[in-house]
């Protein structure tokens, strides 16, 4: 009988899965029967923008945790496919640091032209998975959101990528509720214009607060604060850009912080990470972990110790985002497919050990970044997903965080070449700093010279436009 | 054997099931085991007031919509418990129109004197409830999130109190998504401060937009305008505030409505309702309903025609609340006791017709409140529930809704003496629109002369104090 795989999520993960079979279906090979099921209306996962927030229109979760104006934080060249370049989708360079549309656009141009839409059931929630001892297989409930019913079928092989940006992780702070102003998780930021002439406080240290950050001075924030627990972030901020030690309390809109100082906020955006959550699988076979580079329980990352038809994607901290999702998937593929075959649970603990020394020795992001890209070459190894210059990504990853350090308000402004074509991308044609426009169509035109802004070496400096 | 009761939520109507069945415990009959799980970490539901929106601590949906400044918008004496009263808890005379903490003081010292907190479960949600025909039995599946454990057990009867004003009716408008100011549904608002000086926007003419608009007023919003999609609310509202019909789209902060007038918004709260979703539930056992005042397929309004051991309570739409919800628990607790012998299926459909027969003839609001004090009555009229004079009680409904069209800000000024014991409600120290400080402390004070404002008569002319 035709063995079936559920894949949960049509995000990157669960899109580089499908692409994944379909890459082995085109070579005429019997293949397994597949669902992807997705409870959003289009796949996309995080890169499908959508301006709910807290709940969607079914009542679920909103999965997405973008804002109108997120552009690409990392360079377009550390994440391009392999086997779909940005040259083949776009036909032209394009600028290192995309929009959020335009990489939506690339994802689903892969996707699109392998036609494997077909195996998702959009606006169906993952509702309950069980694994049943005795068949052996998985009993996996959904609900279908448009035809509001439920319906549970038997799977051999369940992949979860449903990801792990998308539930926040909110701590609690003293006297946070009586905070008067805006508030709200990073989960819940859906663009930055409304803080304009405000004073802004951003809880932590990371991703998320650095980027809403520069948002809000982008957008003309009155100043920019950030709260750090452990270190702050260190970048040269500018006027009206600062950094403060950890919130102690909040005292109406005032907030004390533990170096004694305090302040007057207009709003609040706590970004304070997220969780790994995943209400649809009991606690034995769902991953608990913190955010990390290499999560305890997954056998080359992908595989899950408490069962090995069980499998997860992207389940890492990420450097290397949409071509480290591929060399998952075309692993999980053959596992799947019985090509590669798993060693048994005590080889498989051997070699998550051995990861994991590694890991916990790591030092420092250029540590980190190396550490990943060695994880993924060792996926890559094994099966037929197109090897490339792992080394030159690292190094584009570290030229970037040197940017960075440099401006942190102009680092999206430099092009980087591609490690799959050697395409040189090109200087977008007005400095992030001064374009308000996020879209496709405007970030594919050819302004007029009217439009156009000044390039690289003016943007650190052009304030808010 | 011993059976068992799963209760789902531990708010107002969880809380009175539980106290239904401990006031027959206390005559030392034999009880069947109740367990009754509650995701948040104390009780109270939608009285548990959380600063969060959207997801917990936990990674669940928020339960409780309501906001910091909310202050009860009916009569007190319209939602007292028969066997519970206000004297009884307070000792005194309060006033008609309590705020939030003090309501659910009262809810809270019922139950605490009645003991019944060792029942409950708290932070632990119900994620699958499965009905199994041979065992006749429900497997109810849980995840403690204290523990990050998930278990399963079985049950005899489940009593559905999860409520349905949790998860949000969020319909789409064309362009909102480029509205850059505030924008949140009433489930996710929590409180008018941040208003002050801001042009509001509500969509919704039901209770929410009528409340937040008040709110928004009280607090100092520059504008308040309302948009309805049948008919406005039509109060006589003050300089400031307006009512306009339905958003046609959204351009940016421009909103236009369908009798092509515009207006451009700082803030805009959907307050659009809520709807009937009960996610642990497979579709032939959950309840599929609008927001009405007879749902149908619940026999007595509580027992589900899909199962005769699986009950709502509180699926109503509601004039009444609390003593309502008393009356059906005090109904489902005799059903399970064996006490109230439940007819046959077409017995029950047969009543079910007939209440459903007599709701869709219902011609506006005094019609409606004497129908649900019918139904009520009808209830009560089946266990030892103490009656009470619910002719009384919509007297008092209709007093409070011309007390709302002579003065939508000053209606809560209004004092009404108790159905259950006769004692005139106290007039508050403080009128409520110039009364900025909500806490039971506050309001339970003798201020100071000093801190006193006028009384009844001049509430409504007093404007944001």
């Amino acid at each position: 009988m035709t063995s079936r795989v559920a894949i949960i999520g049509a995000g990157p993960s669960g899109m580089a899965q499908l692409r994944a079979f379909e890459s082995v279906r085109n070579t005429g090979r019997e293949m397994p029967e597949i669902v992807c099921f997705e409870k959003q209306a289009d796949w996309g996962g995080q890169w499908n923008f959508t301006w709910r927030t807290g709940l969607d229109a079914h009542g679920e979760p909103v999965h997405s945790s973008m804002y109108r104006n997120l552009w690409s934080n990392g360079p377009k060249e550390a994440l391009e496919f392999a086997e779909y370049t940005f040259d083949e989708h776009f036909g032209r360079p394009i600028s290192s640091y995309p929009p959020r549309a335009v990489l939506w656009d690339y994802i689903n141009g892969r996707v699109e032209k392998s036609d494997v839409k077909q195996y998702v059931r959009f606006n169906t929630v993952v509702r309950w998975v069980q694994y049943n001892e005795d068949t052996q297989t998985f009993s996996v409930t959904v609900h279908d959101a448009v035809e509001n019913r439920t319906e549970t079928s038997e799977f051999d092989y369940v992949v979860v990528g449903s990801g792990h940006f998308s539930y926040p992780n909110v701590p609690e702070f003293a006297g946070i509720e009586t905070f008067p102003g805006s508030l709200r998780h990073a989960h819940d930021f859906r663009g930055a214009e409304a803080l304009a002439d405000k004073d802004v406080l951003l809880i932590g240290a990371s991703y998320s607060a650095e980027d809403i950050g520069v948002q809000a001075y982008k957008m003309g924030a009155r100043s920019v604060t950030f709260s750090y627990r452990t270190k702050p972030m260190g970048f040269d901020w500018p006027k009206g850009m600062r950094e403060v030690p950890l919130v102690e309390r909040f005292e109406g809109s005032t907030v004390h912080f533990s170096d004694g100082t305090s302040g007057d906020f207009d709003a609040v955006v706590l970004c304070t990470g997220y969780l790994h959550h995943y209400p649809f699988l009991p606690s034995d076979l769902a991953l608990d972990s913190p955010n990390c580079l290499y999560p305890d329980g997954l056998y080359r990352g992908v595989v899950s110790e408490a069962n090995e038809k069980l499998f997860y994607l992207g389940a890492q901290d990420q450097w290397f985002t949409f071509n480290m999702f591929d060399a998952q998937a075309w692993f999980v593929r053959d596992v799947i497919l019985g090509d590669f075959e798993l060693p048994g649970p005590e080889a498989r603990r051997q070699d998550m050990d051995a990861w994991l020394q590694r890991f916990r020795g790591l030092n420092g992001p250029a540590d980190e970044i190396r550490f990943q890209a060695d994880y993924i070459r060792d996926l890559i190894d094994l099966t037929d997903y197109p090897m490339f210059d792992l080394d030159e990504v690292v190094r584009i990853f570290l030229a970037w965080k040197h940017d960075k350090q440099v401006n942190i308000l102009g680092y999206r402004d430099a092009v980087y070449p591609s490690v799959m074509t050697g395409t040189m991308a090109s200087v977008h044609h007005t400095p992030w700093l001064s374009e308000l426009d996020d879209s496709l169509e405007r970030y594919l035109s050819e302004p007029e010279p009217d439009d156009v802004g000044n390039l690289v070496d003016s943007a650190g400096s052009a304030g808010s436009a």
